[in-house]
């Protein structure tokens, strides 16, 4: 059996380590954060919980980290009784959480002079595609890591395309992101102007999701908003904390983003009315609130 | 056999009488317009061709319009020699055309006062969908007349959605531009900022089309897009026409459309550069300019 270390049972990290239990991996968890996620995983068969990532570090050659931000990759692979401490060489850390990409191209090369791959793995498809196992998986780094760390992959995700060296898969869930923040701004206002000149909303997103407009967005997660349900899925401010990294990217490489920009500025007016911790698709409410129009509970 | 009028031979309008034809309904179209399609049309079994949308309505009970803009609807629905000189009560006009969701409303009313059922239609799919008989289409009207278009609408169309009463299917086809346009723009943004950053076009769509990014858009025409190639599908500049009616309609019935806006003047600099006769995609090409970046051509 082999053995894989994971940090991070968040919304997200919690199904995916489950995944891997059920193709037959024995995990390496680490106490003292997520204790509801550590309590529940702790009481079944092949987990072990230990007190610091670098004893995980010490007892698997496959590591997963899916954290909410930067500062807390940066933590708990260089950090002190961090991942880089107890990892042997030829280790893999498999990052499946979004951060700066060019932050993560630097603990990559940290990384790689301990003799040790970081590949930057993030995901998409929200919570329901991390219980499914269906996430999209895109990485950066190198070739024979990804190789090495397929299998934990596989159990994890449906499409997995290594996209190239360190750093591109971070820079693709950029786009991603960006793709996604945008459209929810999209349907707000297409949906709220079709419902206050009297339209039936779900009769409306009968029509759309066939067409041109199909989406992931309307497809999967409409139907809930139209339910006025915005339970996470994926929390607004962590879309927010997406687009500050993709809006900082674009500078970096010179790339203007001017709809980015103020479809994050929505999602910062979303969070100041304290829907922050709502799924991201709840951006439509602000633009409910601007048309003086529902989409919900028709 | 069915005998079914049609008027607006277009890049839409011949793939759609084609499918009409192959489901074997008898076709009346108007000689003047659209010279190469009727042509083409005109060698074929089942084909008759007359003079006028006039004479045309006089031998069909189904007239089928599929025109660029509202002032080309009305001429040809109310103006002399139009189809209300020639219908007969009972009638039903389905109007595919995207036209502003108020005009139809009133040429719905002016039809009525003639016992002629004047249905909103507008469809989604692009060329592709018309040609393969998988169009959507959004109805607004009077429900007994849905009815009766339906074996037509069904040799057109794949999803048919009969939303709500006049108007409606115009309104939800604002929704429908909205999400299609604002997605280009998004993907224009999140596919420079990688290319500019050295990642693979193609790499990356693969990636960000699995996930909660997935649409129609990158499945469908992206592919093209990275080919270079931005042949219609559907014109930008009508998208900017759609758009237009989409923000004149926010104006009237209150709903503020920022993204909406903001796209727009982007499809209008689009224009501007003599891109107007691309596909709709071609939009990227604007972000490629500012952000001096190739997502072409990898």
């Amino acid at each position: 059996m082999k053995n894989v270390a994971f940090i991070g049972l968040g919304i997200m990290g919690e199904p995916m380590a489950l995944n891997l239990l059920k193709a037959k991996f024995a995990l390496t968890i680490v106490g003292g954060h997520a204790k509801k996620a550590v309590k529940a995983l702790s009481k079944r068969k092949n987990v072990t919980v230990v007190g610091t990532a670098r004893e995980a570090a010490e007892r698997a050659s496959v590591i997963v980290t899916c954290l909410p931000d930067t500062p807390d990759v940066e933590e708990v692979v260089l950090g002190a009784g961090g991942l880089l401490e107890g990892a042997k060489r030829g280790t893999v850390i498999v990052d499946h959480s979004t951060i700066s990409p060019v932050a993560a191209q630097e603990i990559a090369a940290k990384a790689k002079k301990k003799g040790v791959a970081f590949l930057d793995a993030p995901v998409s498809g929200g919570q329901n595609g991390a219980i499914a196992g269906t996430l999209s998986i895109m990485i950066g780094g190198d070739a024979k890591a990804v190789k090495k760390a397929m299998p934990a992959l596989k159990a994890m995700g449906k499409k997995i395309v290594h996209v190239g060296k360190s750093g591109a898969g971070q820079f693709t869930k950029c786009a991603n992101q960006i793709v996604c923040a945008v459209t929810w701004q999209a349907i707000g206002e297409g949906m709220t102007l079709g419902a206050k000149a009297g339209v039936n909303p779900a009769r409306m997103l009968e029509a759309i999701s066939a067409g041109a407009a199909r989406c992931w967005a309307l497809e999967v997660r409409t139907p809930e908003v139209l339910k006025g349900n915005f339970k996470p899925g994926f929390m607004a401010k962590l879309q927010h904390k997406d687009l500050n990294i993709a809006l900082a990217t674009g500078k970096a490489v010179d790339v203007p983003l001017p709809v980015t920009s103020i479809v994050n500025e929505y999602y910062r007016a979303l969070i100041a009315a304290g829907r922050g911790d709502m799924d991201t698709s709840a951006l439509v409410t602000l633009q409910e609130d601007l048309s003086r129009a529902k989409i919900r509970g028709k």
